[in-house]
């Protein structure tokens, strides 16, 4: 017995609403659900991209288990190879710094940035796990 | 133009042998690849699911962006409903206590229960998020 896949990833920002304006403007997600000031979720494919307040989460709420990290952390989304220049241009137009970019054995790319709560973004294309697109 | 999935999912542990053992026999996981110290990483489904120790990650490495993230962090994976029964008894039959469930006002169900580190890590099924199977 094997889970699927990944349902939720999730990143902690203290500025929710910056972070939800990058996300929606720069890579094009749209809010799915928000409490103002502990969450914003978003739909991503057949998973869901959650943007937590960790001063809220890491408050004891119905019982409900508590979380909620500080620091830099990473999450990867998916674009496909054939759009790779055009989100690097997207990113540029956008005034977000790409700061790494990575050409992995495997013949993937990625661009790397950070998102206003100082998070590692990436945008990769699938073959860089040789995954299908 | 939007990004079209969630590729990468990382949680921070500073043991990253007992997360990788955690991992392997409680959800099925298997390992993909690993750097001693530093990473683990696992495939699951089409995304990547990886474990970083931070103390590592933050450090510069031929240029590579930093992260590392402290405290705890919450990753969600997708069972199917069938499914789910099953799941609660292999949890109960590994020792893995679990520390929350939820009916969804969706018809979604999930499980919550605790990595080695302290992160939250959740069973739940798609319908949590509307998402079918």
């Amino acid at each position: 017995m094997q889970v699927q896949s990944i349902l939720e990833t999730c990143l902690y920002v203290d500025d929710l609403d910056a972070a939800e304006e990058f996300y929606i403007r720069v890579l094009g997600l749209e809010t799915f659900k928000k409490v103002s000031g502990r969450h914003v979720f978003f739909r991503c494919g057949n998973q869901m991209f959650l943007l937590f307040n960790p001063d809220q989460t890491r408050q004891e709420e119905n019982g409900f288990p508590t979380h909620g990290a500080r620091g830099e952390g990473h999450v990867a989304f998916a674009i496909s190879a054939d759009t790779y220049d055009a989100w690097k241009q997207r990113l540029q137009k956008e005034g977000v710094e790409v700061e790494y970019e990575a050409l992995w054995p495997s013949g993937g790319r990625s661009m790397f940035f950070r998102d206003p709560a100082g998070n590692s973004a990436e945008l990769a294309t699938p073959q860089t796990w040789l995954i299908g697109e």
